[in-house]
């Protein structure tokens, strides 16, 4: 089984994808292949390069992953999992602490370290950076560089932790999601029936019209379902023009969930279910 | 009348302010005072060492602008007016295009130009700055920066303009927030009253009921006011907790707003009332 994340090795779409494997059960074990960014991880699944692709989606501080969630919506994909990993980014360096002149590491991670790099680090010179592995790799090389990445990533390029845990708030998860190809068939048995089910949409509505939105969450009141997300985006046709991300608890293969996006797809412009899958506890 | 904007001369937050200030017709000529990021002037509009700051929230590619959403939610502020401005980022540089080692701009620049950047700067090392003007600044120093910014700013720093309109959706319009303390009285004459209205509030819900969001949105519906965003951001206290943003058509001065939000504090955990301002069409 190949899947496909971020690169290089130890980076958080790596941790996830393997605590996803561990708790599949899979015989296979997972051969990792390492994209330089999401876009490139999406093209693989798409291309049927990889079984597989995980990909961050949503973070409990910065929120959400705008370019994944462009690249649900463009993409032919599937969502088979969910995967939640704690995050704590350290400030990592082969130099001391009065070497740094610049800060690397992805721009989700700079985010997350808004007040901790503004207390501590007003003037150094911030660089982003694929992934917070990627910014690892290239602290190697200077003293007067450090990296914001994880504590792996530390033992793995032989950086010393300047710094743990300086997030902005302790609280810091991100949920990834495990993607294959909508046209490709799963290798994975099926789960046990026991687990609770989310199902992830996207809806275009018919714009300007009072309660439009209303009348898309009536269905799902209704059947008194739950929704575990609402999140807009712009549609990138005209501003204020949005699309809306909405994850909700159920599977399609349940006669409620079932008939309530029946319903749903004679009130919306259009709707694309991104799939069923287990939640993450 | 001293605003508060993004610094240094140049960033589209002037720009915005100088386009409010043009409408409003203001007799009091607007004084800047630059600052290095967004928290900065939210913290000059709440200390009252501005009158006014402007704030961008939300850009037509690449969505909401999460610090000012943050702090929006922090700060004791009042929105009084919002402002539209289009953006055309360019490639401005002293050097010529093949010196260009190092691209330097605001992260959301940078994020809106990415399918253009990944094209023909794929190995270019991306460096962000704390506003665009910022980046044409620096881009001065030397022939192998560049910086991603407005074509004023060109002009204003003296760099060519390498690559004109590079963001990777034609129609890029960015609004702007002009807000000032919750404290502070207003000093400008009252608009016109056939502006239509819009009003911006922050929700906190009871959270992990079916229905919670559907039963907010109903207020809206059954009165027929018209949502003109919802748009959901972490609480910061857990994964999947959420604050919503939303925006809707009308003044807190109409009696129907004024008990829809009646009713609506009702029914939830925690409201925020922005404020009231004309929609800029």
């Amino acid at each position: 089984m190949i899947v496909g994340v971020l690169g290089p090795a130890g980076s958080y779409s790596e941790k996830a994808a393997k605590k996803w494997a561990k708790k599949m059960e899979h015989t296979d074990v997972p051969v990792f292949n390492y994209y330089e960014d999401i876009t490139d991880t999406f093209s693989a699944v798409v291309n049927k390069t990889v079984d597989y692709g995980v990909v961050p989606v949503e973070n409990s501080i910065e929120g959400s992953v705008g370019i994944t969630l462009d690249q649900l919506f463009e993409n032919e994909i599937t969502i088979t999992s969910e995967i939640v990993v704690p995050i704590e980014h350290c400030l990592l360096s082969k130099g001391s602490l009065s070497d740094i002149k610049i800060i690397l590491s992805h721009p989700q991670a700079l985010a997350q370290c808004r007040n901790f790099l503004k207390t501590h680090f007003k003037n150094t010179e911030l660089r982003t950076t694929g992934s917070t592995s990627h910014a690892a790799t290239l602290a190697t090389e200077f003293d007067e560089m450090a990296a914001i990445a994880s504590r792996s990533s530390a033992e793995m390029y032989g950086l010393k932790i300047l710094i743990p845990n300086i997030q902005d708030h302790n609280e810091n998860y991100t949920r990834f999601l495990v993607i294959k190809s909508k046209y490709k068939t799963s290798n994975i048995k099926s789960i046990p029936t026991e687990h609770l089910y989310k199902t992830s949409i996207i809806v275009y509505l018919d714009q300007n019209r009072p309660g439009a939105l209303y009348e898309i969450l009536e269905e799902f009141a209704k059947k008194e379902i739950n929704l575990t997300k609402i999140e807009s985006r712009p549609s990138k046709k005209a501003l204020g023009d949005y699309l809306f991300y909405i994850d909700f608890e159920g599977s399609i293969q349940d006669e409620t969930i079932k008939s309530a996006l029946d319903n749903l797809g004679r009130k919306v412009k259009m709707l694309k279910n991104l799939g069923s899958y287990p939640k993450d506890n």
